[in-house]
């Protein structure tokens, strides 16, 4: 029992007078040195039973900070626009970037810790999802340089109805205490239970949980302030073997099956053909997207390929079919200081569409595994970590109706370069010459051996990729809206 | 009648292939002109009615232009997180950063559009709020450098029909044509007078409104890019007069009216009694907070002053009433290069809480009129215009049962330097510590100044300043307190 294990201590005013100074001093260090660093982050968690004083301890932290690099943020049920996006959306929302802490009331344990109470017995699956969930949000936080500090406050059962009572007792802090408390403190052996091992399979070496007494006051605010400390002074997370060897194996095996390629050109279309075709296909799609069923799932399609691949101009053949209010385009480029200070994935996690609605990302979260591995701007321990991270990313859509659809639209080196010489020659295509496309000519091979690992080790059950041969503009054009509807169907019906 | 004034031109397919690539020329210099001067940015409204080619104008335009810096929106029913901000907030949100162009479909007219036709009778009262929230946000924009671009496409009633029944015959292309686009066609005559009021009434000179015949695809297409490449090259707004005589005017009044200060002391108070009136008054702000009237309203609330003048002092005496999931506490700061690049409302609009939520700023859009102004970081004609678009601001949220509450915390110079030396002595406080804040002091008079001219020009009926003492904190945290509930309580009943 949890509460069995409780420190039991207490502090004098005068012991807590004269350690607070020393940790708020050693505090305001650690952050000012997180805010000078800008490498680093702090996701604080503060969870605890009813009583235990979760808020009034936040409250103490804030006054010992800087406020103006703290945010916190409590959250209500999911409303409307939340619900509409896998469970994790609105923390990544709220995700801090580097120089800052952001403290969540309970965080992305809320649902988890929730379920965990009132539904015991759900499946076993469903467990392990909510748990995996958790665990893989947290390495990755942790490899991007944020720091996880988890804190769970408790009490006895005497104490908490002690406490509760006390509130009740007065009007001006009746409103503290919900039925959902009162509820909770009834049943403090079952909850108690619940949270022993949420808090057990939700550890791990990088995040572990600190159980602090909320007993006394005094010494609650101090060890919860310590703990703080110890994830800005990153003291948290024991450094981390930085290679993932089963990745590694997965690689070269990707490397040693070479496929024969599926051809960079398909069966050639004539213009009428092609029109007729593309009128067809878009109805379909445009008749897929207005169906009943539709508006329960929201599509996220992807594009990936070399410059001139023809990205642009199937994505027009494909919101062609679609109501304006219903997509979105995201041309994906280099990260904006804002996106840099956080981890990669969030710039993708924040434009997830809300339900019937499409977003069609131009170059993707694939940018980590290739062009930011060919050219250098990602550690090789963070492409290498990005393969499962993007994975479980996209299995996190699929289980809460977003359809994934990604695309690579396969263009010889001789079809490219016949499009640059015809871009640099028809002042009208000018915008989409870039210097950094003939540096990324260069390095053909390295981007085919990225693709090749990213095809094998991407391509799962929840998330096909369709290769898409593309030096043929028209019948790339048509394949993908072929495919795409296809996929839509499947997924649908 | 508007579709008796279309232009009612054609073009040939050689005329149009022609003119095309010598504006697509001009549009794409344009747009590169855009992205590199950072200055200016635009929003492009298009309208029309059914069937006179709004989505096939706006595909085309992308078509013709660099995708990567334009962003097309389309607005369905304001959803549940939509409707608990003022109509206005969900384009706020979508707002373009300079150098880049976003398309919106409809925009801030939709609402008023669909009410003109469904509603022709509502209370004239409300229409002219309604024009008068669309005309002050788009001389707002074009005064902060965002060229606004209104196209409305029309056709006559038989094009109309015949376009519509085109489009229901194929199962293809049925799903286009909405009941409500129906409803519209049925009812063209009477469409088409609240339309021309519309039109009419929010033209202004430096945001008119462009008339484009959608009878012909290619003309129609030609037209709007021109009106486009109008307002990239800054062709729309006529140099408006940078004065604003009757801000200037009532400047002079406000600097005659020499009102005796109301002193920066209140009268002291014990701590025992400060205690006990200090639980007392959050008692009564928490109950207030939990009251079922409350959940219809949301709470913004503001804090100015000197530094030092004790805004986060009295900002956690109120959050310590407050639920953790209630609230939101905004710090203030010079603005990030993302906020840079929008108008300067822009963060402030984004901040705004949910229904029974507050969002308390510690510093706020009054910097326009106080730092700004001080330090010469806002040009004369930019800060003077600024005091009628803040009410206007405030006005908005108001009507929209957001409570506005502003506090000025008046404190001496004395009181500031104590506290300073007072920060500069005690190392837990050395966050506090600025040397802009020094900086400030010097600029004393020019600050109190600025601050009373802030307090006679947007001390409204619908949002009041309150006026703290701030010398004693224990005063001026209770009164901070007891000024928020009154102002809660005469609101809310």
């Amino acid at each position: 029992m949890l509460h069995e294990v409780l420190s039991g201590r207490r502090l004098t005013k005068l012991e807590y007078e004269h350690e607070l100074p020393k940790l708020q001093d050693r505090l305001l260090d650690a952050q000012f040195e997180l805010r000078g660093s800008r490498a680093r982050a702090v996701a604080m968690i503060v969870t605890g039973i009813p009583g235990a004083g979760r808020s009034e301890v936040v409250n103490e932290l804030l006054g010992w900070l800087d406020p103006k690099f703290v945010t916190v943020y409590g959250f209500r049920e999911p409303d409307e626009v939340e619900r509409q996006r896998p469970p994790l959306w609105r923390y990544w929302r709220v995700m801090p970037p580097r120089g800052r802490i952001a403290i969540l009331h309970a965080g992305w344990y809320a649902e988890f810790l929730r379920e965990s109470v009132l539904q015991p017995n759900r499946p076993a699956a469903t467990v392990r999802r909510e748990i995996e969930r958790i665990r893989s949000l947290e390495r990755m936080l942790v490899a991007d340089g944020v720091a996880v500090v988890k804190v769970h406050l408790h009490v006895g059962p005497e104490l908490q109805r002690r406490r509760l009572r006390k509130l009740r007792a007065d009007k001006t802090t009746r409103w503290r205490v919900t039925p959902e408390d009162l509820w909770l403190a009834r049943h403090f052996g079952r909850v108690e239970r619940a949270l022993e091992h949420c808090l057990e399979v939700t550890g791990q070496p990088e995040v572990p949980w600190h159980l602090v007494d909320g007993t006394d006051r005094q010494h609650r605010a101090l060890e919860v302030g310590r703990v703080l400390l110890a994830g800005l002074e990153g003291r948290m997370a024991p450094a981390a073997g930085r290679a993932l060897p089963r990745v590694a194996a997965r690689l070269r095996r990707a490397a040693k099956s070479v496929k024969p390629a599926p051809g960079h050109r398909g069966p050639p279309v004539a213009e009428e053909d092609y029109e007729r075709e593309l009128e067809r296909l878009q109805g379909r799609l445009a008749l897929l997207s207005r169906r009943r069923k539709f508006a329960k799932h929201s599509v996220v399609v992807a594009f990936e390929g070399m410059d001139a691949a023809g990205k642009g101009g199937a994505i027009r053949r494909i919101t062609a079919a679609l109501d304006a209010r219903q997509f979105r385009v995201v041309p994906i480029s280099a990260p904006s200081p804002e996106e840099l200070a956080r981890p990669y994935l969030w710039r993708f996690w924040c434009q997830l569409p809300r339900r019937g609605n499409y977003t069609i990302f131009d170059r993707s979260w694939y940018g980590r595994v290739l062009v930011e591995r060919v050219r250098g701007l990602a550690a090789q321990a963070d492409w290498r970590r990005a393969y499962g991270e993007i994975n479980e990313f996209e299995r996190q859509l699929m289980e809460h109706r977003l359809v994934v659809a990604k695309f690579w639209m396969s263009v010889s080196p001789e079809e490219q370069l016949a499009r640059f010489e015809e871009r640099d020659r028809n002042p009208l295509k000018r915008f989409k010459v870039d210097p950094e496309d003939w540096t990324n000519r260069k390095l053909w091979a390295a981007y085919g051996r990225a693709a090749r690992d990213m095809l094998a080790l991407t391509n799962t059950r929840h998330a096909p990729w369709q290769v898409i041969p593309a030096d043929d503009k028209r019948h790339a054009r048509l394949l993908v809206l072929r495919r795409l509807c296809e996929r839509l169907e499947s997924v649908i019906d």
